[in-house]
């Protein structure tokens, strides 16, 4: 734990100065190997969410495996991968009256699909597109976010015929996020009834496909029929909250922020590193804590170092707790400017926080920046 | 609620299309002038974090009201306002032996102020400075985060020695940030002990200057007697988390994101806007919510809206409950597209998550944006 840079030839000493986020190729394309592999033996379309990477290099690992469509959660992201070749994009947010104009642009270049589950949005797109569009019907399987809820067959009936009505509308389907099954007991269940209830809604409409999305689903379950398309994310990274509900394998962690250790504090068995809630996010485990460390050997990530907690965050500092022989005999030898690797909690939240990642190859992997106006 | 834009000239239909940090400028440079007029009052150095705006233009409200000194918590932030004219900084974060070079080029160029407790760093700053630097030695007066315990006088003396004996050093003082008073049930009292534990290590180094930062004690507090400095940061937003402890009032809150409606459900008393975790970061109330909305007249922002709570936070969505018949009965009426306000519960958090503020005018004010690498 003292230094990562001593035990990798990968990280070469004049790289890390400061909170940087480390991708493993090797583990992330493997994530992604499995999942191409599972959809094709179940028969389904493969369009991962690519809001967890954000990266057009890192889609290019999807592409290499053979995946030709994505799934994104903003305007701006649809934007960017579209700049980087990607031809079929679905935007799996509630379309937003306000960027109608934007979407059509996008729509004279690439195959877009939108989501909606407002008659008034419907009626914003209706008015405003130029181009064609596909348009998937936002369907509640249970999570109470977002969408229509699955029974309620009289809504889905009124709004399908909206946009059957709309001109550019073409009506592609049922799309759901089952996002309870990040906090269900069994995953797998949450999603057997997931598949079901679309089937429900489907057996009311006679028509459309069937679009779901969530990684505990998919991870835990092989028996993915009943569906079209499936549109997991998080799985390229996964991260302790996976790890935490039995999704994940600790050896299929495949992000990680190097963190410079900034203050050494054996007297309370805790060390403090330069990197907050601005570089990891304010996601806690059910513990309580931000994060875990990880080992880093020769040829990639290894295990989770025992006895290291991401206790507490504030900004900038984030404050490691050593707990137990092993951690606290690591904690005296460790110095400022040691580097220690902390395991993310929430992928998607941590990846965020950063422009790139760096490989342990050393290169710079780009990834899209939030437009913020 | 219904639609911002229908209730304020000040803000053109077609500038917000997502979520857009907004500022009130003229509330904000109201909390500036207090605390510029309190420090004179006190006869104490004000040096304001700049950590929560991060930005070159509102810097210069602070210059405006006087100000020429600043603190920060990243060399990325140094160099920032070093680059737009600010001569004077403090970097107050633990030096991180990795970043000496970096730091040895700025003190070619301002006043820099570097935050040491550990002979290690010392050392290496000693070794690799070519340049004079303000050094202060990290005072813990009960934080319990990074530095030396006030009590600790042998630790003391040796550290501020081994200061002395640097080349390129010159001990500037103790150095504390009282982050409890953030969380303490009276702040004013925090700040008092704070003042008598920093006098307490005073009496026995018999040198330096005392400098402390939060603004849970200097907001509470008009007797900053004992101290030299005073680094306080978020009063110039303040935020809701300032609010709920009292520190602040509502008509103080001075930062906030504009956010469109993307789903309405009335059945369940919810709405849903394109801001997540993302745009507000996942700090939460003590009830566990994310926010709340404000209102915004012809002047700029106005109250909190009752009964409007910010209750669930994904990656991107935000889900909105409407407690109460006013909050609603304002649903019922709530559209996609329409925009809400959203007062932020930790505004140093949620500013870090845009690169920009729009003032109410329609101006645009660029962030520091944070080298991720």
């Amino acid at each position: 734990v003292s230094d990562l840079l001593a035990t990798s030839r990968h990280l070469r000493e004049h790289l890390i100065r400061r909170a940087t986020l480390l991708v493993d190729e090797r583990r992330a394309r493997s994530n992604i190997e499995t999942f191409v592999q599972r959809a094709a033996n179940a028969n389904v379309i493969l369009r991962p969410h690519f809001k967890t990477h954000q990266s057009a290099k890192i889609a290019q690992w999807f592409g290499d495996a053979g995946v030709t469509r994505a799934t994104v959660s903003s305007l701006g992201q649809a934007r960017y991968f579209a700049d980087h070749g990607w031809q079929d994009l679905t935007l799996a947010m509630g379309a937003n009256p306000r960027e109608v104009a934007d979407y059509d642009d996008l729509a004279a270049r690439i195959d877009l699909g939108l989501l909606v589950d407002h008659p008034h949005t419907i009626a914003a797109l209706a008015s405003g597109l130029n181009h064609p569009v596909g348009c998937w019907l936002d369907c509640d399987t249970g999570y109470g976010r977002t969408g229509v809820p699955w029974h309620d067959t009289d809504r889905l009936h009124d709004l399908v015929s909206l946009i059957e009505d709309a001109p550019n509308l073409t009506f592609r389907g049922l799309l759901t996020h089952a996002g309870h099954g990040y906090v269900a007991e069994d995953p797998a269940n949450t999603f057997s009834q997931t598949r079901l209830r679309l089937q429900e809604a489907h057996t009311v409409l006679k028509r459309g496909l069937l679009s779901a999305g969530d990684t505990p689903g998919f991870a835990t379950t092989r028996d993915w029929s009943g569906l079209d398309e499936a549109r997991p994310g998080n799985f390229v990274f996964y991260d302790l909250m996976q790890l935490e509900a039995d999704i994940c394998t600790a050896d299929q962690l495949a992000c990680a922020v190097a963190c410079p250790v900034i203050g050494v504090y054996p007297e309370r068995q805790e060390a403090v590193i330069h990197a907050g809630a601005v570089h990891l996010s304010r996601e806690a485990l059910q513990d309580g804590s931000f994060g875990r460390l990880l080992g880093l050997g020769e040829i990639g990530f290894e295990g989770l170092l025992p006895g290291w907690e991401l206790e507490r965050l504030s900004q900038e500092h984030g404050i490691l707790k050593a707990i137990g022989d092993q951690a606290r005999a690591e904690l005296v030898n460790l110095r400022p400017g040691n580097l220690v690797l902390v395991a993310p909690v929430h992928s998607c939240l941590t990846c965020e926080q950063f422009d790139c990642y760096q490989t342990l190859a050393g290169e710079t992997l780009p990834r899209y920046h939030r437009e913020s106006f």
